[in-house]
């Protein structure tokens, strides 16, 4: 059994917990969080306060990080990686290899292993980046995201005021994925790849055509696409549009020979963004664990992980299996 | 730069000389064959009889091999693997432990590497599988193949009294594609899969509605599908079904939370299956002389090789790049 603790309880944490349930070889040691959460779903699972990770280390073999990318993983990630195993989704990207090389430094003075930036993008999207363009050298990769809410647009929409509550969605150009599919080489830009769709509930007396204008100019996180803006009330807010679906494409066209085009294509349609990451924290989890007992101290990422690390069976039975 | 012999000139061949040219670590030193060839296509490179390949062994890094599964790998991949770094494309799936088992024992004995049963499937379908059943445990994992040309029951069609020519498009379904993408679990027989599309040139005075029964009936190959079959001739043949495009979908559907339905999918549609899979072994080649030069001696496939090994780029430079 291969003994895990989750180190923080919002919607991964809770994902992280759903997820062990599912893996016959993982058992969920304690939930440790700054706050009491109320609601643990396991049976006998324990909650403890953060603190108390170090005194539970004999019984601990990897903690699965479910702090966010902002403020927590850049400080939890080494300090955890000091006595433990760990697997975190720190995901800002201009940041990662600076990330990697503080946890990696911890990791190697410890005789520990930390695998970061894992989940679907960065994660499972970076894999099929690095299979499809080091197999069709001569190609293009482009990534759609969606449909799905982005936290970081909702909040920037919640942040305005006269807005009291807001979920945006990012919505891929199908069009365009149909194209490229077909085998189209096509020079896109920001905006022909994605739209950005907003539901936004505001208080009284908000002038919305005003409010509409501040949304679609706002920089980095509007200005550059076709926005749409709707109003609704917090009812209709809470009832449809509070859940966290999302998805992704990342597709490949290459080229062999003069008209041979080749597309490679991996897409993921999720009904919960935060539980499927979560499962693929836990498959990492275990990679984590394999890599630590075979003494490969040190930061890892999904590029440098064999993929036969992941799976609980041994790999006699799934080269029987899947090959 | 990474010296390659070719050994076996057909399609699969000619696809990995084409291959190299667009890989710029890598070198041609020559193609081996039983045949003398024509018509190489890469200027300088040399041809070789089969067995001059021994008194070249010291210009030599890796030998890809492209012959077919039937005869010629089982008996050249373990004979070449005493000498030579190897990559084959073995697929007859039920012989794969076997063949891995006599390769590995070689390649132990005689401290090199060889990459065994690459390719698209087994390869990267399998691959596919095995991350998406890892992260999923869950779910059920369903493969389609197509549209495209499968050899295999072309040559069925061409070994029936009085068929001249003969091509066969495999079909998959593309509404039960299209209902698993949307989550929906379904339990599939053979027949709800793929349909069979065949193109024949008869001799004069052959009873066609004969033979279409005597196709549609046949065992293992047509019997368990809807088959359709066209009479046509020689010159339409030719000039309209003597490509090789093919491709393929492996489509996961799992749950992590009762309504919480994730769907994971790869898809690959080619215009030439012999180039892209030539492609595929040649990434693979790299990733057999990296793992030799880390003395990883022995049998490998695609499931036991981390990602980062098929990229001529550094690991820190893909880190940057694609996570």
């Amino acid at each position: 059994m291969i003994n895990v603790a989750i180190i923080g309880y919002g919607n991964l944490g809770r994902g992280v917990e759903r997820s062990i349930k599912q893996n016959s070889d993982m058992n969920l040691v304690g939930v440790f969080s700054r706050r009491q959460p109320v609601d643990v779903q396991t049976d006998g699972a324990k909650v403890y306060i953060m603190d108390d990770v170090l005194k539970m280390k004999d019984q601990i073999d990897v903690c699965i990080l479910c702090g966010g990318s902002a403020t927590d993983l850049p400080e939890q990630t080494p300090a955890l990686t000091a006595d433990f195993n760990t697997v975190d989704s720190f995901d800002t990207h201009a940041l990662i290899p600076e990330h990697f090389a503080n946890v990696d430094q911890v990791a190697k003075k410890n005789n520990t292993v930390s695998v970061i930036s894992t989940g679907w993008d960065p994660g499972l999207f970076s894999l099929n980046r690095l299979y499809a363009q080091s197999i069709l050298p001569q190609g293009e990769t482009t990534t759609f995201w969606g449909k799905g809410v982005s936290q970081g647009h909702s909040d920037a929409l919640r942040r305005i005021p006269g807005v009291i509550d807001a979920t945006q969605y990012t919505i891929p150009n199908e069009e365009v994925i149909t194209r490229l599919k077909a085998g189209e080489r096509l020079s896109l830009t920001t905006r022909d790849k994605h739209f950005r769709q907003c539901f936004v509930v505001v208080a009284d007396g908000v002038d919305k055509d005003q409010l509409t204008a501040t949304i679609t100019t706002m920089p980095n996180y509007f200005a550059d696409y076709e926005t749409e803006v709707n109003f609704i009330s917090q009812e209709e807010l809470n009832a449809n549009h509070k859940k966290m679906p999302h998805g992704g494409t990342v597709i490949h066209t290459g080229t062999t020979h003069e008209n041979s085009h080749q597309v490679i294509e991996y897409s993921l349609k999720l009904d919960s963004n935060p539980e499927f990451t979560a499962s693929v924290l836990v498959a990492y989890a275990r990679a984590c664990v394999k890599l630590a007992k075979e003494g490969k101290y040190g930061a890892h990422t999904v590029l440098d992980i064999a993929p036969s690390y992941l799976s609980p069976k041994p790999v006699e039975e799934l080269r029987a299996e899947l090959l």
